[in-house]
């Protein structure tokens, strides 16, 4: 049987999603006491890593599992065991050829942010501070635009980086602002290391006119990283959703 | 030279605002990093103290100072040297006889809860989970209103706080929901060991059942706590903000 859980997490004491030597992974808490509850070897497969430090709404993994155990419980199970920075949202029983990463169709990250000169203690947890005394939100939101479609993002990777296919479908992408907080929201068919932070990063260094509203264009155009803006810090980021369009005809009980 | 300081804090790595012998106060700190900075010793006279865990939005303070440092930019200053979760927003010389306790005429504070049998590990950092399936958020609001107006609040104050009067005056209590998340908000002249945390908690035991509208009411006619719902946890609560009469009248150069 093939279970599909959607897992909701903190980031800021986890070395990212993916297990690692010597730094703690969201991934390994949850194989660790998703074995214990049960009582059995958990290998949990995500729709992809998030890095150190990044936040997940609506992560979502898989595992196969042959046991008793009714799956309708095993979030609630589980979540007894978990420390309070991860919880497991959901557990259903998908379809033994769906798989988190490569039947995933679609993935939204959200980016939040606020412009401010003074770090703000409380929202600085959940987003992260743009220090300057404004941004030129028109322009950013005309940059925006130049993200969505199919395009090579190589200038959107990290450098150090190495993926063959650097082409990938952005299906939507959009700011909203409200006072000093701004959100970025970004809906792709798959995204490149630092993709995101690195897209946002450009928009905001448009915004305080560091590079020109023509900047993401001149990235797609050329491939040249350098063009673009810094990446953004970690804790401004959140995997908000995955999706599986086969998923949508599953009966969820 | 008095110098009153707006001050914004995440209190969850403090004992609250005041110093303690074995415990880190966000006073402490303050004192500590101002005192560096002024090179003279600092001591703060908060609006009120906030207890271990809480945070404050617009917490305020005064202190006397008789030195060159330019008080325009004592908040930069000292923010460069205060941890992460600590920040200055704003400091101003205020007449010598404003007491940032005795002349503070109103305070309000926020307290944020979300109504969920799942803890959500990032939303929990800045809210209180309510583990129910739903609440009756019109009678909550019904008992809200029972708050407002000056009443004898003995049963709104944490068993073995020892004033003398517990008279209060409530300018304004409300209730506002968007979804799982609730936010309370109170303005009065001044409260009680626990009182929002109480009040509030009364409002959520109205809210699912276990006590009946009238609780408010039972509370402030018989003085009795027994009466009144659970204390709720800290990590809910805010300061949002002190309000002083005098200095709307005061230039802030």
């Amino acid at each position: 049987m093939r279970v599909l859980i959607t897992v909701e997490y903190y980031g800021k004491n986890y070395a990212g999603w993916q297990r690692q030597k010597n730094a703690l992974a969201v991934q390994q808490v949850l194989e660790e006491k998703l074995g214990l509850i049960l009582q059995t070897k958990v290998v949990l497969v995500a729709s992809g890593r998030t890095d150190r430090g990044v936040h997940a709404l609506r992560q979502k993994a898989h595992f196969d599992y042959e046991g008793f155990f009714p799956v309708k419980k095993m979030a609630y199970a589980v979540n007894t065991t978990l420390p309070d920075d991860i919880r497991v949202l959901e557990a259903i029983e998908v379809p033994s050829d769906l798989h988190a990463q490569y039947s995933a169709k679609r993935k939204t990250y959200l980016y939040k942010m606020y412009v401010s000169r003074t770090l703000h203690p409380v929202k600085n947890l959940l987003s992260a501070q743009i220090s300057y005394d404004d941004v030129d939100f028109d322009k950013m939101q005309e940059a925006c635009k130049d993200l969505i479609g199919t395009h090579d993002f190589a200038a959107f990777a990290a450098t150090g980086s190495h993926v063959k296919n650097t082409v990938r479908t952005v299906f939507d992408a959009s700011l909203r602002r409200e006072g000093e907080d701004i959100e970025f929201e970004i809906t792709g068919n798959g995204f490149l290391y630092n993709m995101v932070r690195i897209a946002v990063g450009t928009l905001v260094w448009i915004g305080i006119g560091k590079l020109p509203v023509t900047a993401v264009q001149d990235m797609l155009l050329t491939g040249d990283r350098k063009k673009g803006g810094k990446t953004l810090p970690p804790h401004g980021l959140y995997l908000k959703d995955v999706f599986y369009e086969d998923l949508s005809s599953l009966p969820l009980e």
